[in-house]
């Protein structure tokens, strides 16, 4: 059985990590560690997130090359989140046998690797290092991203302020919707390979470019991705910044994936997607009340959908609909345990 | 059944993580990512490290207070091998359900994260992140380290010139030796939650304060931790500074625990425990020719081992023994995927 060691593959990691040198990334694979040197006036956020198999992922529904986009996406997404710039990479894989395995053609890992790196160039970020081991179980995938911001000049949770208005970039629901749409017939996903913006599920597009134009404003005080859903990470966002946030029910930007799911006899309606849908890897920020933030950036609608206000014993998030009707929000996006 | 949500598990990581900030971290646990500021005139150096239940551990041998320590110690031990002081550490795990069940008492979790923190309060490095998940399969942890050290010093494996002695801190084979015992009779283990130098196996001490002092002394050219075992971990440092090693087997400090193995009737003599057991977690590392290298550091003993040498075609590593025979010597230690 053709296949790959794992000296081979950490060999070509290397080889195709190599050349991508960023200068804060001053050592990369080959070390005990990698050596990242910030700019004068830089400082370093560190993010770290799983990509699991049978939880965030199931084989006979994403090629690999999706799964090693989304598996980068959500690492990049936090690092956007922060209004920083992604410095490296680092990658831990435990894998299952059969997946350095070469049965027909390219092994898994390597579509995988050409998935994740294809995102990886698109925005100049090494692979600078990780680990790598042989797992009893399911495939297991962690990714680790540095970037590096003006020294307290990061976006934090906390930064929100009573008043301050509530936006969020691009249109949300797309992943839930699409999501759906792969539970019932995953025959019809099953050529999905290159990134593109019409399946938001598959391959997420992180918003570091709108994130890298928005600091540029000084406009955010706080923001947060939309990885576990709005409602849930709007929940984090409140609670970090000691507020409570009306959202206005006519202004959520959904998705037209979720609109079409909405029409349909699935399960929730299409609002219900965009609120408490994950995976979309939009931007949540805040802005204070009349600042100049802009419609669209990087070729990203912005929308306004509400604002921050004292919590004061009121319910932490509430949504007026188009009867002018204002219910209490929970928090229902994503559970990690479940 | 009792038991930990996510929730709960995450605010009582975060509550346990708190108050332990080092001045390079500015943000911890709560946000998109956590913020390290280093120092002015330091750089970051970064490592990450698996430890996968049925590959690192077996829940029936090692208890989760051991787990928990090593999990950490690997990390701490490559941020040493840099010569660097560790700054922050970032957990992801993926636990089965039963994990974070309290059926006895205390849950498994919780006793894996005080082996873990008390490592860490010992020499004050913050818990600053990470992610969790369930797993479908067996536990999953990985551990990230960084540490901060002067700009442009950093020991790095391809820094060794020819001539340089090669130098070994503490005594090897000890954890090897301890495992082949715990193989042997799992029962006799059972009772092991707290850290003590006499079992190398379940509780490795990384080398932090022997690397700091090493560190001051500005002797050391090359380094590398001893975790795969000193011949696989030598091949690395000759491959990267393109060099050839010459050892002397009588030199080799063999761990007491190794000298006992090799004096029963099981495989493998206490020499060969010692140059190709893993998780020794020492420091391998070169000084030039005639440098005044210390006996001993922060009480751990330092030894002379061999040298390196121009690599010119010869064997990458060789041993010469009592007889003054000298032996091509293979990289024997830990293999990956096997």
């Amino acid at each position: 059985m053709a296949g790959l060691s794992e000296k081979a593959l950490i060999a070509g990691i290397r080889a195709r990590a190599r050349g991508r040198g960023s200068s804060p990334l001053r050592l990369g694979i080959g070390d005990d560690c990698a050596i990242v040197r910030p700019a004068a006036g830089e400082e370093i956020v560190v993010t770290t997130d799983f990509s699991l198999e049978g939880v965030h992922f199931r084989r006979e529904w994403h090629s690999p090359e999706s799964v090693g986009h989304k598996c980068l996406a959500r690492g990049l997404s936090d690092v956007a989140a922060m209004g920083a710039k992604p410095v490296a990479a680092f990658l831990s894989m435990a894998l299952p046998r059969e997946l350095v395995a070469a049965r027909r053609g390219k092994a898994w890992v390597e579509r995988f690797l050409d998935g994740l790196l294809a995102l990886a160039d698109r925005y100049g970020v090494p692979l600078a290092g990780g680990d790598t081991a042989q797992s009893l179980g399911p495939a297991c995938f962690d990714i680790v991203l540095l970037g590096s911001v003006k020294r307290g000049h990061a976006w934090l949770r906390s930064g929100a302020k009573a008043e301050d208005g509530i936006y969020v970039t691009g249109a949300l629901g797309g992943a839930a919707a699409e999501l759906l749409a792969l539970e019932r017939g995953p025959q019809k996903f099953s050529g999905l390979r290159k990134a593109a913006d019409i399946h938001p599920h598959f391959f997420p597009e992180p918003r570091l470019t709108a994130a890298a134009k928005l600091a540029r404003t000084k406009l955010v005080r706080a923001a947060i991705d939309i990885s576990d859903g709005l409602s849930t990470d709007l929940a984090h966002l409140c609670d970090e910044s000691g507020l409570a946030a009306e959202l206005d029910a006519a202004a959520i930007p959904v998705h037209r994936l979720a609109l079409q799911a909405g029409r349909g006899a699935v399960a929730g309606s299409s609002l219900d997607l965009a609120l408490h849908g994950g995976d979309d890897y939009e931007l949540l920020f805040t802005a204070r009340a009349g600042a100049p933030v802009p419609r669209r950036v990087a070729g990203v609608p912005v929308t306004r959908i509400g604002r921050m206000v004292a919590r004061r014993g009121r319910a932490r998030m509430t949504l007026r609909d188009s009867q002018e009707n204002v219910i209490a929000l929970e928090a229902r996006g994503w559970e990690h345990f479940t």
